[in-house]
C-alpha cells in the first residue's frame, strides 16, 4: 500500500479521506491541519497532527487547503522526499519541491451530501512520467474517470466549471425566486431541471438548445423582459439571449 | 373514456399523443394538422385530418400549435361544444369559446428522446370548477404531478423555465466550447453537471451556491475574466458574478 499524508480538513479533503478508505492501492496514514478544530472528528479514524515536525514520512503528500495559501505552505514541506501534490483546479503545477504533482477532483462537494467517488473525474499532472503513473495508479483505485490534464488545460477546465456549475446553480436560484414571488412551489421546476441536465448526456448542448432566444421569438423575449423588474435580471436575460443567438448564427 | 381531438403534430403534441395511449381515462380519437406532412407517420395509429370540417365531436379539443397562431386558430373552432384547451406556457386562458382551458406540460421535449410522462408537471386552468375537474381527471391519468396554475402564475413559470432550462443549457454549451478550445473532452464536465442538478433536489439552490463569486474570491474572478477572450462571455461572467453576490448580500 502506498502511504498518503493528507493536509487539510475542508470539503475536498474530507471526501478524499472517505474515498481512500476503499482503495486497495493507497491509504491515508495521517491528516495534518493547522488547527485542532478541524481534526476533532477524525481522531478516532486516523492519526492526526497540527505540528509539521510530526508529519510522517509517506509516498505522497496531498495538499487540500485554500488556494491562496498553497504555494507558501508547500515551501515549508518542500524538503521532504514525498511526491507533493495539491488538489486545486486553479493552481499551476508547482516546482518548489523535488517531485511535484496535481490531483484535482472535478466535482462540487458539500460537507453533508455523500458523493459516489467512482464517478468523480480526477485530473492528474506530474513533473515526470513515473510520478504521473504513480498518481494514476492511486487515482484509478478510487475513480473510473482519470484524465491527464495540463496546467493550461486545468485553468480552462476550472473556468468552464464555473459556467457549468456555479452559474448554472445561480440560474436555478433565479428561477426559484421568480416562482416564489407568485406562490409557485419550486417543485414544479425540478423535472425540467433534471431533464435539461439529462439531455446533454448523449448530445452536445449546442444541438439541444431550445427556447425563445434560438427561435428568435421577439414577442416572447419582449414579453419576458417586460415581466422582469430587476435591472440585473433584465441584463442577464438580454446578454444570455444574445449569446445564444450569436452562437447559432 | 373521454374523447380528445389533438390539434398539431409538433414536439409537445407527439409526446401528448404517446402519453394518452396509456391513459385509462381519455383517448385521442383524431389528430388534426394544417398540412399532410406532419400526419404522415400517424395514419396507422390514429384517425387524422387536415380539414377542419372533418374534425370529430369530442369532449376536449387540445390545441398544441405555435403560440402566435393559437388565438386565430381557436376562433375558427370556437363554435364547437368541446372544452377547448391549449398547451402553451405563454398564452393566457382564452375566452373565445364557450368553454376554455389550459393544459400546459412544463418540460423540455425533444422529438427523439422519450420522456417519462408520469413525472411531467401538468399546469391546468379552466373557466369553471367543473371543467378544471375534468382536466384534472385526465391529467392525473397520465402524470403524478398536476398543478392548478393561473394565467398570471403561468406567465412567471414560463419565464422561470427559460432561466432553469434554456439559459442553463446555454451555460453548458459555453462550458463545452471552453473545453473544446483546449482539447478537453466534454465528458469530463458531465459528472459535475449531474451533481449540480442533483444537489437542488432536497435543498434550495440559494443554500448550495459555491464558487469564486459567493466566496468573493477576487483573485480567481480576475484570473477567469482575463482568460475569457470573448467580450460577450466576459459580460456574462461579470453580471452573473454580481448577481450571485447581490443575492447573498
Amino acid at each position: 500500500m502506498l502511504k498518503i499524508v493528507l493536509f487539510g480538513t475542508g470539503n475536498v479533503a474530507s471526501h478524499l479521506l472517505k474515498a481512500f478508505q476503499n482503495s486497495a492501492k493507497a491509504e491515508i496514514i495521517q491528516v495534518y491541519n493547522r488547527s485542532e478544530a478541524g481534526l476533532k472528528n477524525l481522531k478516532t479514524k486516523v492519526s492526526t497532527t497540527t505540528d509539521l515536525k510530526q508529519v510522517k514520512e509517506a509516498d505522497i503528500y496531498m495538499i487540500s487547503i485554500p488556494d491562496d495559501i498553497i504555494p507558501d505552505f508547500v515551501s515549508k514541506i518542500a524538503n521532504r522526499k514525498a511526491l507533493i501534490v495539491h488538489t486545486s483546479g486553479s493552481t499551476p503545477l508547482l516546482n518548489e519541491a523535488e517531485r511535484n504533482g496535481v490531483f484535482y477532483p472535478l466535482q462540487t462537494f458539500s460537507k453533508d451530501k455523500p458523493v459516489d467517488f467512482k464517478n468523480v473525474p480526477l485530473c492528474l499532472e506530474a513533473d515526470t512520467p513515473a510520478d504521473y503513473d504513480l498518481l494514476k495508479s492511486i487515482a484509478e483505485s478510487i475513480s473510473t474517470k482519470v484524465f491527464a490534464v495540463s496546467t493550461s488545460q486545468r485553468k480552462s477546465l476550472h473556468l468552464s466549471a464555473v459556467f457549468a456549475c456555479n452559474f448554472t446553480n445561480h440560474l436555478y436560484a433565479v428561477a426559484e425566486e421568480i416562482c416564489r414571488q407568485k406562490d409557485l412551489p419550486f417543485e414544479i421546476l425540478k423535472p425540467l431541471i433534471k431533464e435539461t441536465a439529462d439531455k446533454i448526456k448523449n448530445d452536445s448542448p449546442k444541438n439541444v438548445q431550445t427556447g425563445p432566444a434560438i427561435r428568435k421569438d421577439q414577442t416572447t423575449i419582449a414579453f419576458h423582459l417586460n415581466q422582469l423588474e430587476s435591472k440585473e435580471l433584465k441584463e442577464i436575460y438580454t446578454i444570455l439571449t444574445q449569446s445564444i443567438q450569436s452562437q447559432h448564427d
